[in-house]
């Protein structure tokens, strides 16, 4: 069965695995990384490391995908700097040619994510999608017409800072009200600290004991349990990441908004209740007869990047075969 | 020299011509719609009027498109509902290749616009490209990678429903706070009219005399003419539109943004104005190394529409010349 390597280069791991055609994962192999080494040597330890995976002359093996974070060219197959590992001008592609004697893609790391849940996740039906990681920041990424769209040289796709309220809360881009202020997991972090601060009878206070140990997951988790104060956090954030969704329903009008990173972890209890907030006002009182937008939670979890990167070479391969018929 | 027919159907008239390969127009030749008339009488008006155009047997004559307002299926060719013309499941294809036997394209008037400004226009050279046209609403256009993209059943690109303040403004479409609400011809009018009412002293009454005679130009003219309060409205005018770009910038980090519509008549006026405001801001305090984005102003004006009806009929045409080499 056809199968390719995918490899996905995190800011403290590399994680390596061979997947097949069918969406099984090989063994899975993983490389700490090292902070302030030198490109080249890291390279030499992941060559190591995946050697064994790859059995040389396999004509089912197709190729080598590269999910990596920071400035990606893709056409190139070059990481042109990638702050938090330390990397400049790495040329990633050729490395890996090179020494594997198969063919390698490069993509930056949030782009194969979605490649990865397009390909063999929640998104495989889709061709319009539209992709938000709820972490540190607000990631994302856009999949138009079946393929990833990253803009003019590939710096677009920064749904994170698109303002909301522009006369709101400050970002660190410079501009007022970004998406990533309300809808991140931090954002709802301090939106739960200061709801805790404000309300000394919250159940949000038995779960997180203090401030500090307060995470994105604590509101969740004191509404549950019945807290109004956090049921309040909670809706506000859905009603944050909602008018977000709206704006992109209303731009791109995708098939699927993904939602993944670690707010995406409170699975359907987050998606059923964004999807509620677009249905009641996706144009509504137009009484407009658009497309519905389903919100999907990311299926593949920690995985996608390795799915996304071996996704390049099917993709790539299936492409071949098409030219060469 | 190669030429196709563009017709640019609008609510109040039909207007037609050949446009040849070199960007010439030919004779224009317009025909008045007459509200509540069959689209098949029309039809038939416009057939006898465009038929003197067209040489029968010209192997120069590529095709003909045409501009449709309304629900448009540009894969069917079809116009499904075009409320202010009253036409509803009209098979314009069929009904112009059965008469002229040759091929014929439909779009939708506002992608037909952006079309024609990126095929003969002053988008020409660019391959990402966002259209906002500032009218009666905020109407809007994508040109991704070289194409119109509409989005899933060809409804998205609304950007004029982008929320930029969801606290804000109330919209018609039912959200607060749309681009619509603050750029569109409309909301600058509105904002002009609400200043003159708080400012007795403004120059804007010396030039529209009373507040029903204030348009999306006055502001703008009292402003050349030294007045303070104009000049409030027209800044607020650039900080609203330029905090909806700042957002498109980020979204798609398109090459060009394209200015259409009534307030675009102000030129470059107006686009040097958004283009500072957006140089002063996009990403400017994270120092990231981002393509600038060009704010440009519609170079054919009212003629966009013929201009990029003819343009489908081109690309067709090349389309079709790359496939049987």
């Amino acid at each position: 069965m056809k199968h390719a390597l995918g490899i996905d280069v995190g800011g403290t791991t590399i994680k390596c695995s061979l997947v097949y055609e069918n969406g099984k994962l090989g063994e899975k192999v993983i490389l700490p990384v090292v902070k302030g080494e030198e490109a080249s040597l890291t390279l030499n330890k992941l060559f190591d490391l995946v050697s064994p995976l790859l059995d040389n002359g396999d004509k089912d093996f197709i190729g080598i995908g590269i999910g990596c974070p920071g400035m990606i060219n893709s056409k190139k197959g070059t990481c042109d700097d990638a702050t938090n590992l330390g990397w400049h001008n790495v040329d990633l592609k050729r490395a890996f040619e090179d020494r594997f004697h198969v063919s390698a893609f490069v993509e930056n790391d949030a782009n194969a994510a979605l490649l990865g849940e397009a390909t063999f996740g929640v998104g495989k039906e889709y061709r319009h999608m539209v992709f938000l990681t709820l972490g540190t920041g607000v990631g994302s990424g856009l999949f138009l017409n079946g393929k990833i769209y990253s803009g003019n040289e590939g710096k677009g796709a920064e749904l994170g800072h698109m303002s909301i309220d522009f006369h709101g809360r400050q970002c660190a881009c410079g501009r007022k009200g970004c998406l990533e202020c309300y809808a991140s997991a931090t954002a709802l972090t301090a939106d739960a600290k200061l709801a805790m601060a404000k309300h000394k009878e919250s159940l949000l206070w038995n779960i997180c004991k203090d401030l500090d140990s307060c995470d994105p997951a604590s509101a969740f988790e004191a509404e549950k349990q019945g807290d109004k104060t956090a049921k309040e956090v909670v809706d506000n954030y859905v009603r944050y990441l909602g008018e977000g969704c709206l704006n992109l329903c209303n731009i791109f009008r995708p098939e699927a908004i993904l939602l993944g990173g670690g707010v995406a972890k409170q699975g359907e209890n987050l998606s059923s209740r964004v999807q509620s907030y677009l249905s009641e006002r996706n144009y509504g009182l137009l009484g407009l007869n658009v497309p519905s937008t389903k919100v999907l939670v990311s299926s593949l979890g920690s995985d996608a990047g390795i799915y996304g990167a071996a996704a390049l070479a099917f993709i790539a391969n299936r492409e071949w075969q098409k030219a060469v018929k």
